[in-house]
């Protein structure tokens, strides 16, 4: 922010909320003030009150919402906001905001959710009249790509406990199963077994199952139909989990296989566990982002699985499913850093025949590189 | 469009594609181009194509998404926009385009999500240089309030999963279990036997359990926290269900006892189904939003719990989880009409006691009023 010359932030985004007031929103429709030099102030709905005093700020503000005598919030809100600056920001020049962020995550209730559009915009514009408006994503961005020996720790959690969806998921991939009804097991052990158990009581999980050679073979989309497909015997089985823990984040792969596991599956599966392990054995504090990638990628071409392996190696994770920094590409000579914490998951998606991913967090911590989820990657009991 | 002077649409987000698209998004990166008297074009990643070739537009065109050729998405976006444009859109004058929604749907990807901000703005402004954007929000709004006769058997459908939910919430509300064991419960049944059975393949289930006197009291917020707390006999249970099917969305909620229902829990509770039935039998087109209200509230305030019900009686309902209109408010003198579907939806929370609320969707179709979610909405069953 001193860099920026910038006075205060303004932010509304449940991920930022929790990166910087302490607090995994509800509903979502928080404004957070952080100035520069001041006391930050949490604007939150009535009915938060209790949940968000227990996170890093005490200065709370507060407006009704979702009762009758509510009327619309965002007039109080915008008479919340006026009242902070004419305390706190007369002098106040540059604002910074989110200005940029359109891959977002979901506050507790993302089923629906409350984003930034032209009424937001144009209350700041009227609230922060007398200052310029500053976009700081990649400010917060590169802020975020850093975590904390803290944050680190939440993201353990969470990477904890979605390996008791994976275990859930290799107990169930069995003929006879829908990839919906894996999919549902897996929400549902996380649910009984996770919630609290750890800690975090804000759990939800995001669980995305193919299977078969037709469906796994797409398995690489950014999002997948998890059908009432049935599984048969021999059956190639991927689970994409994501969970997320009082608004940190865990993200995780596995592949089974349904049954009898093929000479041609274990081919397959061998080169990209090789991969995945030859990747994760490059981190460290000052490789390159390409090199990580390179790792996994020499071993996939070498196997003549090349065309096969069309995504980047990994991508940072936080306070969203999928953070920007770093970008595990294989063009990305930028240099992964300590604080740094990212997926590796190479995948080889073969049509006609399947495909396969392997995908673990890495953290690279103060006292050195580990992954956060070990739970067993082999293919099954066959 | 045409009372307004529209040329075309543009349109970005999930509910409103699948509103005029006739496609619910996988990660809902989309962009339709609706022109007043030209063919429609929707643009979608190519991951995504076959999905979207099911819908209603024959006319695609695609850009890379989430491969590492892909490069930056809105650069090839912008430039098939500007095609777009070139090719039908040189008179155009006026742009529709959705610029209040802040509330929103999320796509099937529903643990992340596109959203626009500053760049997809600039970039609209840049490609509709030549025009007036126009914000077309309530022109939505209020054309999703009147469904079709299909897209009410759509919201049928997602009721009808739902109601899965409903059944194994209701055998589920035990004492030993914890709310987060019973949502995970509920959300397996659902993905079991409600995805693909009737229909729809792309189904998200979105439980909030509250039980015991203390959550359940404060069970009427917008979003609810489903804990690791363990029912005891005699608990209050609620579960508030949403479900989306294909983008269409079912609501529904009901309260279980476990174990021995006391007196007052039943007492309490006849007040609330008395006061729902009340004011679904209220139903009917040219009915004021208001007199819908009125005939649960007035049941509710007779038997002396009036301060305790906080909240409207219901909202409407379709593309998104909660539809602004109609809302049955008690200040509200809007009258409803035919095509509209709505939550009914009275509750009562009392601090010490509990919240007991009974929610269903009610339809006015063309052959009548009916009632989406028929479930038995009793306590239990001691």
């Amino acid at each position: 922010m001193a860099a920026e010359k910038i006075d205060a932030l303004i932010l509304r985004l449940p991920e930022n909320i929790t990166l910087l007031g302490g607090y995994y929103p509800l509903t979502g429709l928080n404004f957070l003030i952080f100035p520069y030099e001041e006391e930050p102030v949490l604007l939150v709905p009535a009915s938060e009150k209790d949940e968000a005093s227990e996170g890093w700020w005490n200065n709370l503000a507060s407006f009704e919402l979702g009762t009758i005598t509510a009327g619309d919030p965002y007039e109080k809100i915008e008479g919340l906001l006026e009242d902070i600056v004419a305390q706190k920001g007369k002098s106040w020049k540059r604002i910074g905001y989110e200005g940029s962020f359109e891959f977002l995550a979901p506050a507790l209730l993302s089923g629906e959710g409350f984003y930034p559009a032209e009424p937001t915009r144009q209350m700041l514009l009227r609230v922060f009249r007398n200052a310029e408006m500053v976009d700081c994503t990649e400010l917060l961005h590169n802020e975020r790509a850093i975590k904390t020996e803290d944050e680190i720790a939440q993201l353990q959690i969470a990477s904890k406990i979605a390996e008791i969806g994976l275990a859930k998921f290799r107990e169930a991939v069995t003929p006879g199963r829908t990839e919906a009804e894996i999919a549902g097991l897996v929400t549902a052990a996380i649910m009984k077994d996770g919630v609290g158990t750890h800690g975090p009581q804000r759990v939800q999980v995001f669980p995305q199952v193919a299977s078969g050679s037709e469906h796994t073979s797409k398995a690489w989309r950014p999002c997948e139909i998890t059908t009432n497909r049935t599984l048969e015997d021999g059956d190639l089985a991927v689970l994409e989990l994501g969970v997320v823990a009082d608004g940190f984040w865990a993200d995780t792969t596995r592949t089974c296989v349904a049954g009898k596991i093929s000479a041609r599956q274990q081919e397959v599966f061998d080169v990209v566990h090789e991969a995945q392990e030859a990747a994760r054995n490059r981190v460290s504090a000052g490789v390159a982002c390409s090199d990580i990638d390179n790792a996994a990628r020499t071993i996939i071409e070498k196997a003549g699985f090349g065309e096969y392996f069309i995504h980047v190696t990994g991508h940072g994770i936080g306070f969203r499913y999928h953070e920007p920094v770093p970008a595990l590409h294989p063009e990305n000579s930028d240099k992964v850093k300590v604080g740094m914490v990212f997926s590796v998951e190479p995948g080889v998606y073969i049509p006609g025949f399947g495909g396969i991913r392997i995908e673990d967090i890495v953290a690279i911590a103060e006292e050195g590189v580990f992954t956060l989820t070990t739970f067993d990657r082999t293919l099954g009991n066959t």
